[in-house]
């Protein structure tokens, strides 16, 4: 599999939703495999939260490889023999594509706070552009999990017809107060940290260190994102060896998991970037510009598979039906298809239980769904 | 409804499952009705959390009554005319029984991290012990939900035929990973704030400031305690007024919610306590020191009436349901009752939603059960 990561550079201005305007900024983006003559055989990969651009593969040195490897290569569901896969880091995040750490033209300082905020649509505009800039106006696919899967959604209502198949997994038409009260955990723990210092931390500091409030946070998002069935198999209550029962600060298996996870997020990835970030999630509703749902919906030409999760927390698979019905009472129901993956695992499933539903993208995207 | 409550001083070491003991200790309770001339018209109360003894009624001043007010009372459905109500503010708690902040005798210094770790058997020992010294050797029922529920467990299994009838609510035999870690939040949260000061904190200063780890875990435990239902109803996708959309720190509704919520708890909860309680309720598991659950039940001779609320996502029903089921398996099916109450609001259901199993409480109190 043929693995290109590249930036693209753009001077005009990026009109942002908020009225404000990005400029100028870049984007960084990986493809897999080969593009054809007629570009034809794009396949949009979107990511989530903390994902990045490296989707598959593996560089030198690394210990785990991209964030959807068992999904994307040759041979694989998303077949990069067949396919040229194209994952951008989204504007806003901290893996090259510009961010609030990023410098402020003319100036060499970055925006931190003075960034702009961001949303799904945003993200999505500059992919759009970054796509267009490609000489690709249309795609075979769009599909993410999660915070990818918005984005997949709002391909399908800002650019009909620009993709054949929006795929969004693990996703919602519109956030929920539970989401949004996950993330204020971990905005709250970030900005009340005093070595966040209002935003004017030094990022070398953060990531040699990391940072107590992202790490609480990230903790509170890993709760999110497994399930008590999960954490009952991946930990039962196991206590960790040579640490006290009777200790107050002694402590079970899943703290130590929590504990561990968090604070080695905490030291790659930018607090405000997840701040921004998170924001953007907690702004996203797929009727945001339109009467609601059904009129948001009534633009899509593509079609649309929505893959949820039996058991996921998050986003709970009722909210991908909504869409479905949705789309079924606007006369577009031959359009829409809802499929279900019976799993216990919680909202990582889209991640971690890939061989889950593996068969399916593969079979939409072989034109046998 | 008369209310008393009063304070009883120990003298005698009380002996901890942890092997350390507790000397000399103090509980404050307070009691709703009168007790009849042969003492059989006990009824015992046992809070949750962040509950305390003032389970009922209104002290001068007070904006709200006690936490079940709404169940306790004259005609209410533990009706005070007929019965004496007990309850007793948990030993590690922090409105009067001796916790963490107490003196560390003979010192006049408070104990803080020197305090032993107390489980929910230990809490109920304490209790048993004070019954013992009121002349109460046996109750009608003992109740409570959420660690609450715990303590009835565990009075049913440490103190076999102490009560005619335990109830417990929203509770679970074991605490799985998953309460675990949202409490991991509340601890990391409160540990790492440098205004707790590894312990040694100001106990006024943070009544007047509060300290924004135990909010932070709070706010965690609020989640929890609710669910994306009861999120939908109170907050939906709600902005704070004047807070621009796009503005980073603007909030949604359910973020100032947890955030008010979260602070002003912080100021009349000590931040040692909640380490301590969330230790208890962590450690909980009714087979501790038995071969496993049946061999735990075996030993009840009372009455059990497991109610559980089906959205609860803190406890599942399922927990609940499991008690039930070991009940039959070691031949005392007839003395277990399992049920569940339709609700969608979440954990907190015990305490918001009596209206739904007020009734189910009287009769059982009345014999209908």
């Amino acid at each position: 599999m043929k693995i290109v990561t590249k930036t693209a550079k753009f001077t005009n201005p990026l009109y942002l939703e908020s009225g404000r305007i990005l400029e100028p900024y870049q984007i960084v983006y990986e493809t897999y495999g080969e593009l054809n003559e007629d570009k034809s055989n794009v396949v949009v990969v979107c990511h989530a939260l903390s994902g990045s651009h490296h989707a598959a593969g593996r560089y030198e040195g690394d210990r785990k490889p991209g964030w959807w490897d068992s999904l994307i290569g040759d041979g694989k569901a998303i077949d990069t023999k067949k396919f040229f896969v194209i994952c951008t880091n989204t504007i806003g995040s901290c893996f090259g594509s510009t961010g609030p750490m990023s410098k402020m033209y003319p100036s060499d300082q970055p925006y931190r706070f003075k960034f702009p905020v961001i949303t799904i649509k945003d993200m999505v505009k500059a992919q759009k552009i970054l796509f267009a800039k490609l000489g690709i106006d249309k795609v075979e696919a769009v599909i993410g999990g999660s915070m990818g899967g918005m984005q997949a959604l709002r391909f399908a209502v800002d650019y009909p017809g620009f993709a054949k198949k929006i795929i969004p997994l693990a996703a919602t038409h519109a956030t929920r107060p539970w989401v949004i009260a996950f993330n204020e955990i971990a905005k709250e723990a970030i900005i009340k940290d005093p070595d966040f210092k209002g935003g004017a931390y030094d990022p070398k500091e953060i990531q040699e260190k990391g940072l107590t409030g992202l790490a609480i946070g990230r903790m509170a998002g890993h709760i999110s994102f497994l399930s008590p069935y999960s954490m009952d198999r991946k930990f039962g209550r196991d206590y960790v060896p040579n640490e006290g029962l009777y200790e107050l600060l002694g402590r079970f298996q899943v703290e130590r998991y929590l504990e561990y996870n968090g604070y080695n997020f905490s030291k790659w990835f930018d607090p405000l970037s997840y701040l921004y970030i998170i924001k953007a999630i907690n702004l996203f509703d797929l009727s945001n510009g339109y009467e609601g749902l059904e009129e948001a919906l009534e633009r899509v030409k593509s079609k649309l598979y929505l893959i949820s999760f039996k058991n996921d927390l998050l986003f709970l698979p009722e909210e991908m039906k909504e869409i479905d019905l949705a789309m079924k009472r606007v006369g577009k129901g031959d359009l829409s298809h809802y499929y279900e993956v019976d799993s216990d695992y919680g909202h990582d499933a889209f991640l971690v239980e890939v061989d889950k539903f593996a068969n399916y993208i593969n079979e939409i995207l072989e034109g046998k769904r």
